[in-house]
């Protein structure tokens, strides 16, 4: 369940035994502490003369309390940012660099035409360099099916390939992502800067999120320490793994937990909740009677938060190979067991407004895999669900949204042999497979207050693996 | 450019050796031929009580020639086949599989929930094994984003995880596609049928291919023999390679061609031109004044029924390393050239009525690549647009898709250093690379009069490589 090749590459006598033999030296990645800023360092930012969102991302930088400099080609910036009270500053001297950075954030609302695209391949010709091992580089654009132009569509879409590429090309752990914001969203993307900018999202890389306007009433408070205060929140399959994980970082986040798993877990279930001062549910959730269970327990509660519907099982087989039993538990437990509860969830009004829905997908649902055609459909089915519910729920002030692990160290993964395992976890930029820790902050994340902007989101937490379709 | 290992482990001495050492042994795919029927072996189909298209199915098989036996969960099928003169069967008796046959299609457009599911896994346990060599999985389905309901949109989401499996799972140079008929669009199917039946789609699998209405009045006669007759064709790019490759295609298909090429290329493109009876047209289509010269050169022709775009240009470096006149260069004459010409074309009313775009985008625009930011850029803005013309284009009765190549034995990638270049070409389901003619015939579909029912598709021509978004 441990990388031992990554520890070893880290200590002093490995990295320089992987020197000279030429050997691989994927970095350790960072990864969240509560007494870290959201950004350990300067964000250097960059756009064009017609950048739509200087005035939303100053005021951002100044709740979150992020330094920033200006790249050469944006020096209004250094006006607005003042404006919002932030010191800042011009990055480098004529053609020399400044000093490395944390983050880079170039500003692509304002690109109309695939001809305006010097402005891009400049400022990352002149910047990748200088960004510290770690560092996170963030494109923002309009989504390309809202623009209205093909010339702007064109070019915003474009961005997707150029964020992919430099994923793969800037190493030192640096992650890439991609965001469309919605005209008229800016005021949602707070939550998804701190999750992208912070290590939260360490192993989240090329990754194109999308960002629109609040399917809530209102801006609620929200509390950045603890964003999920006081939220009831239910963890399925919540006894051991990635599903712990979930438990364990909603719990820091202010959740009060209620961790389901089967009754043969009990234990394991009973142990988790109790350290994280949650409920323990043992319950066959593939049962026909679950789905009324659980909405009748919500409403016990007064209602819940957030859903997190982590537990899913595998049953490898060829489907040659495959008993009738390991398609069908599969396809039951990974998918019409989350559509039923999620329906009757619904329709018993057992939901809070402003609730979350998070689901687990799998990058075997978007590439498919060897032995998977049961564990595929179903994952594929997943971004089925809540591609097609997210417009019916967002009518109803809740938000659905999905995470495809790739290759995650777990006992499952722990169990594959050991040449396929190793190829699964360093066939990713990263050169490493994510922990469930990893998993669980993108769920949180997905699953804050703050996140009413978010909806029908699948995002990959594979560090940009090589596998998808 | 050429594939040494493929043909020496297809030898009869190098399969002996490959099976003694456990090297893998890619199949020579099969490849089209004029005198072949559309399908060369029977087709089993599969489907549930509820299957939408086994009339439409019925009627398509007669047009085209196809056998077709029944699976036993479909034993419907067999009146159905009779009314349109086909003699047909049952597939099997008692538990026993029947015999070997060409094709698998399973008709799962009546999935209306993920409950339903049995019937999918029931039909491909009993019958993959079964397949032949170079045999074609086809599975057709609703597309989600047009369903009524999430349950609906749901499972016929989950096929695409199910396809992408199998596709990885077949072996034996099978290719599975998905394709996704809208209603009322069940008389569009035939081109991409008879496409995917024969072995102009060798290369091409676990892609997902959306057919919808006509974007054309009335039904054309479809000549089969040759769909591209009396056509007048443009393809850039067309001295070699690839673009030479789709010249001949075209030319097969009956079309006129102006083959188009840098002056520099002149001698190539003559030659050419000159073998398929076609006209050269020498020109810089990155010059500002070439869409314009385009659009006269159109209308003198009294109109182009078909514009392929496949002139594209590499230069890679990694971005810190790119000097600018390598970004501009390839954005330019990889995207903007090609939006460029598209409007100029339409707006002077240069297209016929029922004109054909095909643009070359790359598995480079969807995944990235290292070294490629530049291309990755420029062939992810021809996604997207392709995408954001699509509906505009459709309102004047004009189609625009994409083909996405993978790894492609060309002179291109004969210039791979040879371990690199090895694993390009193995990295897929198929174990090995495409050749030219394989992205021609996707083109030549596309291309196609009878394909008025497909629109912004984007088709990946890359044996289901594992690389991917």
């Amino acid at each position: 369940m441990s990388d031992s090749y990554l520890n070893f590459a880290n200590s002093s006598f490995g990295a320089r035994l992987a020197d000279l033999v030429g050997l691989p030296k994927p970095l350790l990645l960072e990864r969240y502490r509560p007494d870290q800023p959201v950004l350990d360092g300067t964000l250097l930012l960059g756009g064009g003369a017609a950048s739509e969102l200087l005035q939303p991302l100053a005021k951002l930088f100044a709740a979150m309390g992020v330094q920033s400099v200006a790249h050469r080609e944006l020096p209004q910036w250094l006006s607005i940012a003042n404006q919002h009270g932030l010191l800042s500053g011009r990055w480098g001297v004529q053609d020399k660099p400044g000093a490395r950075v944390k983050a880079l954030l170039f500003d692509a609302t304002g690109m109309t035409d695939s001809s305006q695209s010097d402005a891009l391949y400049g400022f990352f010709h002149e910047t990748v360099r200088s960004v510290l091992p770690c560092g996170r580089v963030i494109v923002i654009g309009r989504p390309p099916e809202a623009c209205s132009s093909p010339r702007k569509a064109t070019v915003q879409r474009a961005l997707e390939g150029l964020t992919r590429a430099l994923g793969k090309e800037l190493k030192r752990a640096i992650t890439v992502n991609l965001v469309y914001c919605a005209e008229g969203a800016e005021d949602q993307l707070e939550a998804t800067l701190r999750f992208l900018l912070s290590p939260r999202s360490t192993y989240v890389s090329a990754q194109v999120i999308r960002v629109g306007q609040s399917t809530q009433p209102g801006a609620p408070e929200i509390n950045w320490a603890q964003p999920l205060a006081g939220k009831k929140v239910l963890v399925t399959g919540a006894s051991r793994g990635i599903g712990a994980a979930i438990a364990e970082v909603m719990a820091r986040d202010g959740a009060q937990l209620i961790c389901l798993d089967v009754p043969q877990a009990q234990q394991g279930l009973d142990e988790i909740a109790a350290r994280l001062g949650g409920r323990a549910l043992a319950m066959d959730i593939s049962a026909p009677e679950a789905p009324a269970l659980l909405s009748e327990a919500a409403l016990a509660d007064g209602g819940w938060d957030v859903v997190v519907h982590n537990a899913g099982i595998t049953r490898d087989k060829t489907i040659a190979n495959m008993k009738a039993e390991l398609w069908q538990s599969v396809v039951n437990v990974n998918l019409s067991t989350q559509e039923r509860i999620n329906d009757a969830l619904v329709e018993s009004g057992a939901l809070m407004a402003g609730a979350r829905i998070v689901c687990v997908s799998s990058i075997s649902g978007i590439a498919g895999n060897l032995g998977q055609t049961n564990y595929a459909f179903s994952k594929a089915g997943v971004i089925g669900m809540v591609q097609s519910m997210a417009p019916l729920l967002a009518a109803r002030g809740i938000t659905i949204n999905a995470v495809a692990p790739g290759f995650i160290e777990t006992q499952m993964t722990a169990a594959i042999p050991f040449a396929i395992r190793e190829a699964g976890r360093r066939m990713n930029s990263l050169g490493q497979g994510g922990l469930p820790v990893d998993v669980a902050e993108t769920i949180a994340w997905l699953a804050s207050p703050a996140s009413a902007g978010l909806n029908g989101n699948v995002v990959r937490v594979c560090g940009q693996s090589l596998l998808g379709a």
